[in-house]
C-alpha cells in the first residue's frame, strides 16, 4: 500500500486542464480556479457523506434518545458544521483573484457556471430544502442536465433529514408536548407553560400568544391570514421547546446537542452563501441587461429562503426565563434521568 | 515602567460589574456579555485611530501617488481589514452563549443596546456613512444622547474618507480621465475605452451603455428614471476604471491597492454585519408585535444600505478583458513609470 | 442603564496613554501596541473567570457524573477553548507592526515586558502548572513584583484544575479501574484490557508493555530509569482510559468530552505560545548576548514544559482497535445507562 | 462547456475507494481521511504551480525592481500565504477524527504515509530546502520510490527560489551594499551604518558586532566557531537590510513585499508543521519501541531544521531606529524614485 495509490492521485492530479491552454490563450489564474472548484466539490462529497449516514441512523424506528447512535449523530453534525468553516474560508483564496485575471479566461467557460454543482444541490435536498421552495426554479432547471435533474428530485423524494427531524422529534414522550390536559394538573407540561409564557407577555406583546398558538398548537391566527407552510409539526414544535427549556437533564443533553448543531451548519450554509455572494460580485461584476436574474440577485434571493432550520431558530422567541419555568413533577424527573435509585 | 501601570490594567481589569451580582441575582454569563463588548470597543477605538490618520494623510492637498504616505495608507487599510477578520471570528466567542443563558439576565440590561455604540456610529460616519443614507433614522436617533449625536453630527461633516477618496481620484491626470478629444487620437484615453467596452457588449446587453454613461458621464438614461445619490463623480469613477485596468504600472500598484484594501474593508464589514444579525436572531429571537422594528428586521436593512464603497465593487462591471484594451501612448507609459531614461 | 455606562466605557477607553506621546516622540504604532496588550488582557479576565468557575464545580465533593454540572464544565471548557482560537488569530493583528515600526517606540517601555502578564501566569497555576515546573524560574521572579508573586502561588497552592481532575479520575467506580482480580473472570476490567494490550504488540513493541505498567500501575521499569513525576496517578489513568475506550455509553459521554475539551485548551494554548513566539522572533529579533536567554529561547522552552494535559493525551498510544475491546459484563452495562428496564 | 466536464468530476469524484469497504470491515472515517489528504495534495499542487511560475520570473537575468513582474510576484507569493492559512485551518477537520475512529482502520494502511507525500516534499525542494538539510535523510529516502527520490533530486537541482532570491539580492545597486568606502564619505552607505549599529548597542550586547561581521561581510568570528553554512551571502544580506531600512522609498515597495511574503510562508509553514504535529501526536499517539523515530520526534525535529528563510526573519536584529538612519545622499534620493524632476 503506497500513499499515492491510495489516494488514486494519479486520477486527482490529472484532472486539471485550463481550458485557456488548449486554446493556445493561456492565463494564470485558471489553473486556481479549477483546483478550488475541485476542493469543493471534494468537500460536498464528504459533506454528502456524513449527511447521508446522519440521515440513516434518524431513519430507525426505534432510535433511543440516549444511545450511541445519538452521540453520533451530534458528532458528524459537528464534522460538516467544522467542514463548513473551512469551505468559508476558503473564498478567501478566490479572492485572490482579481476580476481582471479573472476576465482572462472566463469567456471560454461558458456556459459552465457554479450553479451547475450537482452536488451542492444535492446537499440542499438531502438537508431538506424542496423543490417548490426553491428559488428562481426555472432558471436552477435550465442549468442541469436531465440525468442530473433526476439525480436531484429522486433525493428530495426520500426522507430528508429535515422530515426525520420532525418525525424523531414528535415520537417525544406525550407528557412533555401533551397540549390537553389543564394547567396546573401536573399531568402535562405543556399548558403551564403556556400560561407563564402568556404572564411574561409586556402589553405591547399580548399578540404574540397568537404567533405561539399557531406555532404550538397549529390555530390560526384571527387575522386569518394565510399561514406559510411549515416543515415542522406543533407537536414536533412542542417537543423542541422543551428540549431546549431543560436541556440540563442527562437524557435531554443530546437532543439539545442535536438542534444546536443544526442551526450551526444552517449558520455556516448561510454565511458560505453570504461570503460567496460578494465574492461573485466583486470578482464578476453584475452585467445588467443579461435577459435574466444576475448572479447576484439569485445568490441574495436564495440566500434568504434557503436558510433550512429556521423554524427551530425561531422557537428562541418562545423562551421565558429559567427561574419563571415550570417545576417537573418527581415522575418527570425521574424519567430525564436525575432521581437515580441506589 | 511597569507592564501592568503601561496597560493601566488597574481601570481594564476593574470595569467589569455585571448587573445580576449587583442585584443579588448573578447569572454567569453576564461577564462574557459584558467583557466581549470592552473587547469590542477596544478595537472600535483602534480602528477609528487609524482611520482617522488615513483620513489625515488623504486630507494633504499635495498627495504624491508614489510618496510613502500612500504606501503608508494601504498598509493601514490593511490592517484595518485584519483587526475586521478577527471581529468577525470574535463572534464565535458570543455564539457560546445559549438563549436561555441570555434570558438569565437580559432585562436587567434595558433599555441598554448595542445600537448605541457611539463608535461604531463614528467610525461609519468617518468612513463616509451620511445621517440621511442610514437605515432606521428615528430609531438610530432614539438610542442616543444628544451629546453623542452631536458628535457623530459633526464627523459627519468633517471631509470623510469617501469623500477624500473622491478628491484624489478626481485629481489624477487628465490624460486618462479626459471624455472630450475623439477615440483614436491619443490625446485622451476614455473615447477609445468606451467604443472597446461597446464592441464588447453581446446584444442582449447593449442596454448597458446607457449605465456606462450614467456612470462615466453623469448623463440621465433614457429612461429618465432618477440616478440613486451617488458618492463617487462621474472623473472619479473614470480614474478608478483607469487604475483597475492598468494597475501593472508602478505609478499606479499602490492607487489600485487602496481600492482594493476599500473594498476588502467594506465586505469585512458586511461579513460583520451579517454574522452579527445571524447571532443576534440567534440568541435573542424576534419578538414580534414590540412597537417597532425587531432587532433583526432593522440590522437586515442596514445591512444592505450601508455599505459603503458599492460604486466601487460596481466598476467591475464596466472592464474588458486585458487582450483588447487601449494601447498607451510612449508618453503616457513614461508617465506611469516604465519608460525610464538612463 | 445606557450601553457605555455599563460597559464602564469612560475606564475602557481611557487607559490608551501612548509613552511616545508623552515624551514629544508618537509613534503611530504604539496605540496597537496597547490597545492589542489590554485586549488579551479583557479575554485573561474572561478565561480566569470560566476556569475559577469550572475549578468550584469540580472542587464538589459529590459531582455526578451525570449531573447538569458536568455538562456545565464540557460547556465552559469549550468556550475557553473558542476563546483562545480568537486569541492565536489576534496575533494576526500584532504582526500588520514591522520592526522598523516596533523600533520607533521599543525603548521606551524598558523593562516593561508581556512576562510581566500575572493573569497569564495565574491562568497557568490555576490550570495546574507548579512553580518548580516552570521553565526558567529565575527570569520569571525577577519579572514579578513580591505582591504579584504571592498572588500566583496561592493559585498555585489551591486546589488546581488538573488536581481536581486527577481527584475526580479516581472516584470513579472500581468496576473500571480494579487491577487485583485475575483476567477473564469478569469482576474487573483491567486485567483483561492489559492482556488484550500485550497481545496486539509486534514484537518489536514489546518493550511498551513496561511503559502500560508504569503509566497504569506504577511499577518502576526495568531500567530503573527515574520516572518523571507525573500528575495522574496510575488510578486516575485507568479510569481516563476506560472512558476513552466506551466513550459511547450514555455515562461516559460527558466525561469524554471533558477530556477532549481539556486537549482542545492544551492544543489552543499550545498553538498560541508558538505563534506568540514565532511573532516575536519576527518583530522583535533576537539581540544575542544581552546576559540573558533571549525571549525566543524562552518561549521555546516553555512551548514544551508547559503543556498541561499531556498525560491524557499521552494515552492514546494504549488504546487498542474497538473490536479488539473485552466485552462488558451486563451489570456494568447496566450501570453505564445502556440496559433501560421498561 | 458543461460544470462537471470542465472540472472532470468524474475523476475527481470517483477516486475514493477505503480499503475498510474493499476488505469487508468498513470505518466510517475512512472516507474522511481520504478526502482530506486528497484535498491537501489539491492545494499543494497548487502551491507548487505558484512557486514554479514565481521561479520563473525571478530567473530572468533582468528583472526590473519596479517592472509588473515583481507585482506579480507578490501577488502570487501573497496568494501563496492565503492558501496555506486555510491548510492550517484544515486540520481542523481532520481533528473531528478521535484516536478510537482511526484505530478501526489505521492498520489497513499500513505501511502508506504522509511522509510519502511527493508534492510537499517538492514543494520544499523548490523553495530551496536541500537534501543535506533535511531532518532524518535516512527515514525519507526509505519513504518514496525511485522515481519519486529522482524527482525531487532533479528539484533539488534546478535553481530554487531561495538560490534565485540571493542573486536577486546580490544584483542591487552597489552603492547600497559597497562595504569599501570610508564611513561618512557618502560614497557608499554601509560603513556608515556599521558605526551606527555598533554605536546602538549596549555594553552587554558589545559581542554582537562580530555577529553583525559574520553576517554582512563573511568574517569569522573571534571564537573561530564554525559558521552553520548559509544560504545568503553578505552582499545579499546587505541589500535586503537596506531594504528593510528604507522600505518607504517607491522603488523599494514590491522589493520589501518580496521579503515580507517570503516570511509569512516560512511562517504559515511552519504554523502548518507544528499543528501537524500536534494533531498527529493526538490522533495517533507515538507506540515508542518501533524500530525507529516515532511520528512525532521526526516532525519536531523537522519543525525547527525545515525553516527555510530564517536567515531573512534573523536580519531584524540589526535594524536600529528610524531616527538614527544614516540620511541618504541626493543622488540615491534620487535613485530612489522621490526627487521627480519637472
Amino acid at each position: 500500500m503506497h500513499y499515492s495509490d491510495y489516494l488514486q492521485l494519479d486520477k486527482i492530479l490529472n484532472a486539471q486542464q485550463p481550458e485557456g491552454e488548449r486554446l493556445g490563450e493561456p492565463a494564470h489564474d485558471e489553473m486556481l480556479f479549477i483546483v478550488i472548484h475541485q476542493a469543493y466539490e471534494l468537500w460536498f462529497r464528504q459533506l454528502l457523506y456524513e449527511v447521508d449516514s446522519i440521515i440513516g441512523i434518524f431513519g430507525q424506528p426505534m432510535l433511543n434518545d440516549n444511545s450511541p447512535e445519538l452521540q453520533t449523530i451530534v458528532h458528524r453534525l459537528s464534522r460538516c458544521a467544522t467542514i463548513l468553516k473551512v469551505l468559508v474560508h476558503q473564498i478567501d483564496i478566490m479572492e485572490t483573484m482579481t476580476p481582471m485575471d479573472f476576465l482572462d479566461f472566463r469567456d471560454k467557460l461558458r456556459p459552465a457556471s457554479g450553479f451547475q454543482s450537482v452536488q451542492f444541490k444535492l446537499l440542499e435536498a438531502r438537508l431538506g430544502l424542496k423543490y417548490e421552495h426553491r428559488y428562481g426554479q426555472q432558471y436552477y432547471l435550465s442549468q442541469l442536465r436531465q440525468p442530473e435533474v433526476d439525480r436531484i428530485k429522486s433525493a428530495e423524494a426520500a426522507p430528508t433529514l429535515l422530515e426525520l427531524l420532525n418525525k424523531w422529534l414528535e415520537r417525544m414522550p406525550s407528557v412533555w408536548t401533551d397540549v390537553d390536559s389543564p394547567a396546573g394538573t401536573g399531568d402535562s407540561w405543556f399548558p403551564d407553560y403556556r400560561q407563564r409564557y402568556q404572564q411574561s407577555l409586556a402589553d405591547v406583546e399580548k399578540g404574540n400568544l397568537e404567533y405561539f398558538d399557531s406555532v404550538f398548537s397549529g390555530k390560526t391566527p384571527s387575522s386569518g391570514e394565510a399561514q406559510p407552510s411549515r416543515s415542522l409539526s406543533p407537536l414536533a414544535c412542542r417537543s423542541a421547546l422543551f428540549i431546549m427549556l431543560y436541556r440540563g437533564y442527562p437524557l435531554l443533553q443530546l437532543p439539545f446537542q442535536v438542534l444546536h448543531q443544526l442551526l450551526e451548519i444552517d449558520e455556516q450554509l448561510s454565511t458560505w452563501r453570504y461570503r460567496h455572494m460578494s465574492m461573485v460580485s466583486r470578482i464578476i461584476g453584475s452585467r445588467i441587461g443579461t435577459g435574466g436574474s444576475t448572479g447576484k440577485d439569485y445568490l441574495a434571493s436564495a440566500l434568504e429562503r434557503h436558510h433550512l432550520f429556521r423554524e427551530i431558530a425561531a422557537l428562541t422567541s418562545f423562551l421565558i426565563e429559567r427561574r419563571r419555568l415550570p417545576a417537573l413533577s418527581v415522575e418527570m424527573e425521574s424519567r430525564l434521568g436525575f432521581v437515580v435509585a441506589g
